[in-house]
């Protein structure tokens, strides 16, 4: 008998319709043969309900403590679930992360997976039910209940998957597939059938809000076929393997947006060893990430600096750098809000030439300014202008004849 | 150092401004000097929501996942008091059922308490922390969440209580103690500072719905001082005792009323052995329970049979029992929907003799015809038409003098 996976993400079981109509979904699965483990999120709101009640009592409260109150989500939704299922005159039972096996690190509220032990999961199968696993949620060695952080369902789907040996892990969203570029931003966007493991890795770490990126590393690591379906059709979804077909023949396989860029430069920076590191410190420091870097090359002795964070921690990073620029004798920081970066991915790249001046050429006969381009193995990407965006995604969705892909 | 086990009901963890002032009031405690474990129930409607969203679920939702659902209504609660703790500079930590070790048989939705094992609740009580445990909840041997039925948080903070070897322990609810009588049917009722667990039990029994009847039970068998108190005031409660101070004195301690009686009749029952047991065991059959019989003197061959039923299970009872009246060819079934029993208790009665008749006087002075009696050791229940009811009530906390007892 083959074991599958299925995760419901929040907006799938949002209200007890929907909590009925996925139980119907689960139980033509059964019906089809195979051994059913179900993970399952908080419906819709609950999540932020739960948060704007804690808000009401405390401005701080302990992580410990919003762990064992947003854990009840996922508890309320997984019960519901199996009540549905039961009235649908099939077996099922519901577990906590905890009665699950879901052995977590204790950092609570963004909690890593240690170990599954999946005895009382697999003891349920084997007694014909199906098993419903409260995603986002696990318990550390003391017995505290931890949770994964957003998008944690995902990775309770996949950890489970792999350690219960399963034919596939199927992830139910509301949207229908991955696509070659957001469908709202390029009509001609396909959905795709197939996408490695580091192509969609890429993509989601670009801006593809498809599923959370430490799923998808779960899955590449422990080789799990992943699937990501949409619970509100029957449309075949997009599957993740190792080696997606025809991959080599595709140079470029999906772009995706980030919206949210800021630039930010430090302009005539005394060209000295040790000032950039001490200035990229400050910023670690301060907990932002930077993004991408471009230095100018030295010109008399001062260089110009420049490099992009997320627009939410722009006001923090001006904070923090805004003494130090005085400090070093720099001539001045300079922000930019408006700014966007626009990725193209493929594992194809590595056996063809000339996708970076393709693109460049793309962009420029559109006379759309690339001010920084950061390229890896399998993606380049570029920050240009945020009123240019959308237009860039379509230039280059065209280019890479990403609209003539078998959907 | 002295430990005390404190109870908040729903009422008084409704909000989070009552679960402030809640808050509050335990790190009063706990700054007197004692080390405080609490047991809080569901915010206000919190249950009663649960159960309205699996009820658009399913009809017949099965007990282990309705305990899998209701349990998180503690959960919640026991999260948001240990956060409001926090954030008032106090240390705190929650526990589900599970984690402070209450362990329960496999009843589920009325789970009866096997064993408390609060070594996780001491390791955190000597770290100096005020641990809160989440009532009416506990876990079975093969780790399946239980709950203990409606009031169950009475009986968890008084297992705690015996278990941890507390010094008292302190039902908070929107009373502030146990009276001789509802206030709000009498007028001159009076706060009793005392009472025994074998009075308050009876009483709890017979009406008076101040907290849990297993709670004082288990209070009772485990010698744990137990005082019920308002949450809402600081006015001294009611302290339940093994020995309460002028026991013997006192004949009456208090009035209880049940409003919800029915009263049946079967008529000219043919007085053959068998017949009657025959008639009691078909309604045990519907799992009716029986109050007060009352058997007239064989007249002819044939015998009047009464009895008395809640309200609720008058239907019932009456569909079970119109054929089995033909079958044995007794003259008919009357019913009275508008019955009470009204029912005086006190240890005193033990030392006394003379009470009913005290009681049948003061009744009969004010034209108030009985028509049916109960009596225990410690009790005396009359059942009398309902309108009579709350006069009754008055009569005899006037004839027993409970309106002069000291508060």
């Amino acid at each position: 008998m083959s074991i599958i996976v299925q995760k419901y993400g929040g907006s799938s079981v949002g209200t007890p319709d929907r909590i009925k109509a996925v139980a119907d979904r689960i139980i033509a699965s059964k019906k089809k043969g195979h051994e059913l483990v179900v993970v399952v999120s908080a419906m819709g709101d609950t999540t932020d309900d739960l948060l704007a009640l804690a808000a009401k009592i405390t401005e701080n409260p302990s992580d410990r403590e919003m762990d064992m109150l947003l854990s009840t989500g996922e508890q309320i939704s997984i019960a519901l679930l199996a009540m549905a299922i039961h009235s649908k005159g099939e077996n099922a039972i519901s577990f906590t992360g905890a009665q699950g096996g879901i052995f977590t690190d204790d950092v609570h509220r963004k909690a890593k997976i240690l170990n599954i032990k999946p005895d009382n999961i697999v003891k349920e199968l084997k007694k014909g039910n199906i098993v419903i696993v409260a995603g986002f949620q696990g318990i550390d060695e003391e017995q505290n209940i931890t949770t994964l952080g957003r998008g944690g369902s995902d990775t309770t789907a996949v950890a489970l998957a792999a350690a219960l040996k399963a034919d596939r892990c199927e992830i139910y969203t509301d949207v229908d597939g991955v696509y070659t570029a957001d469908p709202r931003i390029v009509p001609e966007a396909k959905k795709m059938q197939e996408i490695s493991y580091e192509e969609m890795l890429e993509l989601a770490q670009l801006g593809a809000k498809v599923m959370n990126a430490r799923a998808m590393q779960f899955a590449a690591k422990f080789n799990v076929p992943l699937a990501v379906l949409s619970s509100f059709s029957d449309a075949p979804g997009t599957l993740m393997t190792k080696e997606a077909k025809n991959m080599e023949e595709i140079v470029v396989r999906g772009i995706a947006l980030q919206e949210d860029e800021a630039k930010i430069t430090i302009q005539h920076v005394p060209d000295k060893p040790g000032i950039a590191a001490k200035l990229f410190k400050k910023i670690a420091d301060a907990n932002v990430n930077i993004d991408m870097i471009v230095q100018n090359i030295s010109d008399k002795g001062v260089t110009d600096i420049s490099f992009t964070v997320v627009l939410d921690d722009l006001k923090k990073t001006k904070e923090v750098l805004t003494p130090y620029v005085k400090e070093i004798g720099a001539g001045g920081l300079v922000t930019d809000e408006n700014m966007a970066k626009v990725s193209v991915v493929g594992i194809g790249m590595r056996g063809h030439t000339g996708v970076a001046a393709r693109m460049f050429n793309a962009l420029a006969a559109e006379s759309i300014n690339i001010e920084m381009i950061s390229t890896s193995e399998i993606k380049i990407s570029v920050v240009i202008e945020k009123q240019n965006a959308r237009k860039a995604m379509n230039v280059l969705h065209k280019e890479f004849e990403l609209d003539k892909i078998e959907a």
